[in-house]
């Protein structure tokens, strides 16, 4: 379907992530609209020639005329959207999403959906730290991740399609999981991450340490500038696999705590060799 | 003293930072000399024009006739070299050194020392993740802290040399602290980083990982490839202080896991509001 730009796409909020999706997808020849919250963004998006018509508005004829919809929303105001506007959607048409949890999101909007809608959900595993559709940019997928998560439910052509979604916006990897690996590893990789980058940034307010901050500590706390609202309600949804992730990290911690306490040196040198092995493998390829 | 470009300068360890002392003293006029424990390392000193003369013995005429003499070894090596062999420096010679760990070593050192000889001790906090003198740049030095841990044995000439020595080799803040104040600052910037950076590398081996890994992960492992030997020995050397800083991270880490179990959400945002306050702090000015 993707590959016929004669089908209309929507985006359902246009922010960063939305505008950037608009961006690029406006430049392959599909008509793009958006509805979102804010007429300045819409504004904006007509101005810069980003999207074809949007409004503020639940606009039946918009919304009805869409053949693929992108919802890039919060996880509560997606659900909450479905399960009030989803008559607004056309019969056929196909959604996918770009929220960065899925199991507690995937099944729910699947089991609420009108059966001639399908919903086949997708993480573009990207941005950056600012904003709003102002800073939309197709740059940001470039040297990043777009993880399609299907179900039992969808079908091969919505997985297919999906796919081709991803690799036209230039994700350069494009994988499928399904919805619980992927919050497997979304909780290790970047949840807990963000955990210990705050954790690290709240847990010694002595003053000056600026002053003899080097890379290392800068490096580690460059994700703990971080937006409160979005971020907490990430961790919530996807919190028994978060909380999971926090005891590997908190058990691993505490050993090399006890290996320090007890001057075990070689236990210590140990876990830095298998450190330094594993940190290879991540080395961008 | 220092500013009397006729004065010999002795090295005593030609790594990384030994190699871009001698490099950036050097091109002042001074003359250098190193004493280190490769032949290699010497010859290829002596073929860049990084030193005037160099032995991988305890040559009695280089060491005795050393004015300034700049100790870049491990700790415990250091404190072993002074022991053995402090007979051989020159009466009225000055030295100082490049350890990461203070108040372990200063006053073993200070203690121990010849009366006629006075040790001024600094912490260079430059460093990059290769190794040995042919690697070795005064690059390094440009955005980096010196810091000068002077004692009350240390006499103000002394305290006043070490400071223009940090300037001659181009560091961008040069401070002092007392060594308690510099093992407290480095416990928490710099060793309880890297002990985050190794747990996060080792606390969750599942495969593949690497393939959805993005800058996040990436930013709080780089240093996660970590020299064993070395590290063991800091972490070690600074025991009781970094203790503390991990039980002030296991704490405020607790914290959170706590806030994410119980679903309290405006305490995590609140954290995560001081995260993002605090951080800004931080920011390279």
């Amino acid at each position: 379907m993707i590959v016929d730009v004669s089908k209309k796409i929507l985006i359902v909020g246009l922010g960063l992530l939305g505008g950037s999706y608009a961006k690029v997808l406006k430049r392959f020849g599909f008509h793009i609209s958006a509805v979102t919250l804010e007429q300045s963004s819409i504004d904006y998006a007509l101005k810069e020639g980003i999207i074809h018509e949007g409004t503020t508005e639940l606009d039946a004829d918009i919304i009805g005329s869409a053949d693929l919809v992108i919802f890039a929303l919060y996880p509560h105001v997606f659900v909450e959207w479905i399960g009030q506007n989803q008559h607004l959607l056309k019969s056929g048409a196909l959604i996918t999403d770009v929220t960065g949890v899925k199991s507690s999101i995937v099944y729910k909007i699947q089991d609420m959906l009108r059966p001639d809608v399908e919903f086949i959900p997708a993480h573009p595993m990207a941005g950056r730290e600012v904003s709003g559709v102002e800073n939309s940019t197709g740059e940001m997928f470039r040297s990043a991740n777009y993880i399609v998560t299907p179900t039992e439910k969808n079908t091969p052509e919505a997985i297919e399609t999906c796919i081709e979604l991803g690799r036209l916006l230039g994700f350069a990897n494009v994988t499928t999981l399904s919805p619980e690996e992927h919050d497997e590893m979304i909780g290790f990789l970047s949840q807990l991450t963000h955990c210990i980058a705050i954790t690290l940034m709240t847990c010694n307010d002595k003053e000056n340490m600026e002053k003899f901050t080097g890379d290392s500590f800068r490096d580690l706390t460059r994700i703990a500038r971080i937006n409160d609202l979005m971020w907490s309600e990430l961790f919530i949804t996807n919190k028994e696999v978060l909380l999971n992730q926090m005891d590997l990290f908190l058990d691993q911690f505490t050993k090399l705590k006890t290996m320090l306490q007890t001057e075990d040196v070689e236990g210590m040198r140990e876990m830095m060799r298998h450190s330094t092995a594993r940190r290879a493998l991540f080395d961008k390829k």
